[in-house]
């Protein structure tokens, strides 16, 4: 591995598990399947939703549109174990490996990534 | 599918390819290496980076903290080659699929993910 930024101190480097949250306080997380590997969903998390889904095991996410931290599938039922999550390197954004409840969309698909962009339309995936 | 918003209008139905940006005009890219469904990496993209990475095939970005369109292994050689761009139900992240020609992470790391959080420290995943 390469170091570009010097020194153990490096978010690149360090074992320390310290997020690199942006001025609204979230960094992005992306959930993953683990049965899968789909990517199911792209969300945001701050500081509590990221402790809260650490202490319950279940996904925490924080609602930039209501300004709410939020519990997926706290409606639905539909919520969404977390067996581990990882971080990049310079610790802006999380995954979440995931066994969910149920569909992982609010509008009742699998994952959010259901259409392809093609030629600037865009048509469903074939499941 | 379940219509929560009503109409052919809506993102979600929608077969309009139309991002959702952020305030900044930016919405969140994920980038899945094709032959393992490994996650590489996250980064933004702008209308522009959208554009010039559909008309070109390789992967542009904007970077935030640079400020400026870029062409992922535009200094290294390691570009990433998309076959596939999807986006999610309310069109402010897109998946890319993609061939990298290298290592995706700048630290020379396969994967930008290469640690996984636990109890508060970070633990190096085994390759």
């Amino acid at each position: 591995m390469t170091d570009h930024n010097g020194g153990s101190e490096s978010p690149e480097l360090s074992l320390e598990f310290r997020p690199k949250f942006d001025m609204a306080g979230l960094v992005t997380a992306v959930v993953i399947e683990n049965s899968t590997k789909d990517v199911l969903m792209v969300a945001h998390m701050n500081a509590d939703a990221i402790a809260q889904t650490q202490s319950s095991g279940i996904a925490h996410f924080w609602s930039r549109s209501r300004q709410e931290l939020w519990m997926k599938g706290g409606t639905s039922g539909n919520n969404l174990s977390v067996t581990e999550m990882r971080t990049d390197c310079d610790q802006d954004a999380l995954l979440l490996y995931v066994d969910p409840a149920g569909p992982a969309c609010h509008t009742g698909e699998h994952s959010c990534f259901y259409r392809i962009v093609s030629d600037g339309t865009l048509v469903r995936v074939k499941t």
